[in-house]
């Protein structure tokens, strides 16, 4: 895919495809995707890293069960990132201990995207996702002015107030010329355990409603299921612990049409 | 209560309470039980302003069906809050055209905080909450260096990964001496409609026990309540069109806790 000729944005050596996943909102289970996107991606044979641009709120190393510091290559002067789950990764999580707060403001946000774009020794990768915080402020403004992005994939719940961050998202791409892959919805029905009762407990339908208003392609709904996030809590992504689950198969789908969307054979 | 004895903070005048709604992670529900908090506070007698300080996804005028664009006195230059279900209230959403978003680096950001917090016509006020945005950055170091913040409400889901970023907003409170009121657990079980089958789908007993370690009061649960997230959808607070449901009733005693906390009789 072309990138958008954009002034600041350099190619990242090696880096075939750079995806943002991104939501307007927090919380609708953008870093729980982003992370089994990965790992689904990296179980394609592709070669995927994972950039976690959640500087306040770094929550991939858990879902990952990475530990450890990233090293510094002494010859090269680069930062290495940390191998899990056949995935490169790197996260401000990784660089502190638990529980400790980034009491920064913006341009040393900026920085540290910066660093980990440029100054990671990603090798070859067919992909880098980055895993975006919600918001549309100082590092969104630095990927998209920096970072060679070949497309962003906005995640939603159904709830109305989701989607009205999903405009605003949607919005700050389009005016940044940075391509909108799809909208995928996220925990879009729960179904008990007891009964079998499907409730859409965030509402219903708006994530499709919403990407045909948008005119972006949606690429479908992921249920709300209390394994996804137990497994994402035990640092363990469902598409490998358990791959026959229907929110899993629903997460590798989406894979899968990334997969050949980007990359097509 | 006393404020901290902070450098740069100064009083608002006029204003009693400076209550700070915060949560290390977004999509808690911190704005949907922000709104009804106030509300309840409102329904208690109290005078009660809500400042939207989450500038780049800023729900609060959708969820109290706030319309028209706040004015500015002439007389006095200051901003006048629109006013609905007894408060006052201020948010970016007000000042933009819907879908727009705020493309914004941090000091802007800050600039803006500082007009809602001393610019805005408060007037006479009991509380004043801030349903603050995600993350330890530019708004909340603006706050907690302005504003005379009397106390943080944390706000959480009982996940690992929302309880993990808990620890860092907590960490940032302590940091800048804003007294934590307590934690909050939102979303604590879902009770199917179908069967009555209660399911913790976020997990369950996290919240009380990271109050404990953390050594700050647990103020209760609020159950996953379809209803709420409709009600807000809808602009209409729960508290007051459903106040006999269980999750009204939850926030009800949460705001009755924290008027007697703070304005005691």
């Amino acid at each position: 895919m072309n990138t958008p000729a954009t002034h600041d944005r350099q190619p990242i050596p090696g880096i075939k495809d750079t995806l943002a996943v991104a939501s307007g909102k927090g919380g609708v289970g953008k870093s729980t995707l982003c992370a089994n996107l990965a790992v689904a991606l990296a179980a394609q044979g592709l070669k995927v890293g994972l950039l976690d641009a959640d500087i306040y709120g770094p929550n991939i190393p858990g879902m990952l069960s990475l530990e450890g510091r990233p090293e510094m290559n002494q010859a090269s002067g680069r930062i290495e990132p940390l191998s899990a789950h056949g995935l490169k990764t790197i996260s401000m999580g990784l660089l502190l201990d638990p529980g400790t707060p980034v009491i920064w403001r913006g341009p040393m946000l900026a920085k540290m995207i910066h660093q980990f774009l440029f100054n990671v020794d990603w090798g070859e990768l067919d992909f880098l996702l980055l895993d975006l915080p919600p918001g549309t402020g100082d590092v969104q403004i630095t990927l998209t002015q920096l970072a060679p992005l070949t497309g962003a994939l906005i995640v939603t719940t159904p709830s109305a107030i989701a989607l009205e961050d999903v405009r605003r998202g949607v919005e700050m791409f389009r005016q940044t010329e940075v391509p909108i892959v799809g909208l995928v919805e996220n925990m879009s029905y729960f179904s008990c355990i007891g009964c079998g009762h499907a409730e859409a407990i965030f509402g219903s339908g708006g994530g499709e409603a919403t990407a045909r208003r948008l005119k972006i392609p949606f690429l479908g709904q992921i249920p709300l299921d209390p394994l996804i996030r137990s497994q994402a809590d035990e640092g363990m992504p469902i598409v490998r612990t358990h791959p026959e689950a229907e929110s899993s198969q629903a997460l590798l789908q989406l894979a899968e049409g990334l997969g050949t969307h980007f990359q097509p054979t």
